[in-house]
Order: C-alpha cells, then sequence, then structure tokens
C-alpha cells in the first residue's frame, strides 16, 4: 500500500504530521509491516523528533542554522552554488545531514513510535514551498 | 516478524549489540529480507561503525560532543530547551544528527555486513536508561 | 529480489549511480516495493541529493571536509584512532554523520525519487577503493 502526502509549508521549520500518517496506516488492512516515509526534494528532511515541548524544534531548527548559516555568512564564502539564493546550498547540505527518508515499524496497526516521538517535516528553504512525501508499508 | 531488545545503559556513548541481533536474525525462518531496527527514544540513536579498533567508538562521542557541547557552554547560550539537563537539548540534536532507525539486507540467513561493520546504540543522556529497540524482519 | 554493486572509486568525493539502480530496478518483477541500497563500509556514505548542478557536489564535500577535517589539523588532536591515515577517523565520523542505507520505493516499476533527486556513493577516503553496496527491492 501506499500514499502520497502533500505538505504545505510557509517557510523553515520543522512541521508535524504524525496524526496523518498514523491515520493512514490505521485505515490500511496490514497489522504488522514497516512504513517508510520518503520525502521527494533535496532540500527538505524527515525527523523523528520530541514532541511534547515545541522548543525542542525551534532549537534543532537555530542548531542547523548556526552549523549551516546562509553564504550571504563570511564563513560560507568557499561554496559556489549560490546562485539560487543564500538559503539554497546550506538547504542541500541539512538535507545531507538529515534524513531524507524514515522506516518505522507497524505493529497491531499502530506505528511503534515512542511515547514522546513525532514525524516531522524540516522545510530547510525560506520562500513558501509545497512538499510531497512518499509512504509505503510493506 | 518482530521483536525488542531492551538495552540498559549506563551512561554516554557507544553500545555494540550486533551479536543480539545476529542471532535473532538466525532464528528465524526468513532467509532474505529486510532486518529494520528502530530505536523509541529522541535522545538516543543507532549506528553501524567500525568494531574494530574501540577508540573509533571513543573518538566518535568525543567529536559529537564537542559538536553538540552541553548547554552549560557559553556557545550554546542560545538554546532554551534546558529545564530537563545540560545534556538534554544536545542529546534531541544529537539524536536528529545520527539515525533513529538502521535498515540491512538479510541475506542467506544472515546479516549482509562488512567485515567491519557493527550495530551500536549511541546513548546521548548522562543519566541511565533503559533504551527499547524494535527489530523488524520482512 | 537482492543484488549488488561494486564502484571502483578514485578517491574521495561523491559518485552518481542512479541510473544502474533504475536499470536493475526495471529487470524486476516487482511493480510495487521498497528497495533498500546498503554499503558494507564505514568510511564511505550514501546520499540522495541533487543531480542537476555539479557544484552542489563539490560544495557538499568541502562542507563535510570543513566540519571534519584530517586529523592532521591542531582542531582534532584530540582523536586516538590515527594510525591509519589522517583521512581515517574522519571519514568514520563522516560515515556516522552521513547515511549507510538509503530506502527508496519503488511505483509503477520505477524508483519514486524526485526530479531533481540522485543516488550518490560519497568517499570519504583519500586512496582508491572497490565499494560494495548491496540492493535489496521488497
Amino acid at each position: 500500500m501506499n500514499t502520497q502526502f502533500s505538505i504545505p509549508k510557509s517557510g523553515p521549520g520543522l512541521y508535524e504530521f504524525t496524526d496523518d500518517v498514523a491515520r493512514w496506516v490505521a485505515r490500511q488492512e496490514t497489522s504488522e509491516g514497516l512504513l517508510t516515509l520518503f520525502v521527494r526534494h533535496t532540500s527538505a528532511s524527515l525527523v523523528i523528533q520530541e514532541n511534547a515541548d515545541p522548543e525542542v524544534q525551534t532549537d534543532l531548527q537555530a542548531f542547523f542554522h548556526k552549523l549551516v548559516p546562509p553564504t550571504t555568512d563570511p564563513s560560507m564564502a568557499y561554496l559556489t552554488h549560490t546562485y539560487e539564493g543564500p538559503d539554497d546550498m546550506p538547504a542541500h547540505i541539512k538535507a545531507a545531514l538529515l534524513p531524507t527518508h524514515v522506516s518505522i515499524p507497524v505493529l497491531d496497526g499502530a506505528l511503534a513510535l515512542g511515547t514522546w516521538q513525532g514525524v516531522y517535516l524540516f522545510e530547510h528553504r525560506n520562500r513558501p514551498h509545497q512538499r510531497s512525501v512518499v509512504a509505503m508499508l510493506r
């Protein structure tokens, strides 16, 4: 079984969509299997992170912004792929550092996530994007 | 087929459990498939790393400690999620930088790991934790 | 179904092998499934990255070289696993930061990659290596 999630994003940051995924998994006939989510872009990522305190998400975004600042930052002057904007190459680097796909076991028809785990799209670009995530349950 | 590994940890570092996984895989009837290990926490990771020289594991731990120091370090003063201790938010950041799950092909009833590859739980928190890892073979 | 790709590398950098993978997938009878690629080494990685502008690949390599310089760099003096050469422990660290495996949904008999996504082996060692990648389609 497979489907596609289309996630409209209004700027950089983490967007949770655990409930959308859980609802789709619950509707499938498979009670045991492996769910894989795959983002079809090279400037956004998928992460499993704490879903309790929203500060975890803003802190994560702040850390990666410091580790990989925009190419307008003098420390990034060595980068050459800059014509798509100062947030473009940093977005590709973040997309290399963070997952393109996550696989989550499904047990008893539900995602086997830990209590504090949520599924997030991590958007790295500044301007709004529609992001496409393929879901497959096997 | 699925199972769960419960790994008691006494502090930060890498803990190998390749043999536990290999033994479980050997007992299953599937001779070809995909094994997925998934850690149900947001402050610990799963990594596949060199299993020959223990210095590789301590060096890895040292690198990530320098890249993401405790929030008591002045360079981390921008972080806001600090009330669970100085090692908490850095643990979440490390859990974003490192894998939550690993998938390993199983061929002829055995893990298709390279000669020098071992499977490790990478614990990021200071105080002892019991960590739960779901294993699924499809 | 499974196979193995053997990729000769002449030095550090990103080597695309999307076409090899796509051709093998097209020859299989499975029209829907999950393809997993797994690199059997701890000093090379697999990444899904932009395949349009080659500068993205050289910039990625430059970023990781700055983040994890050779152990001859004074900032890396704290590392202890150095007897296999100044690029050895940094290669292990990069292999922890970057994926050991990628899983890509297969739909209608083809990889469900986005328009700009390619599959790369990211070699971290200086001297030439033959790298082995296991592919499994389930």
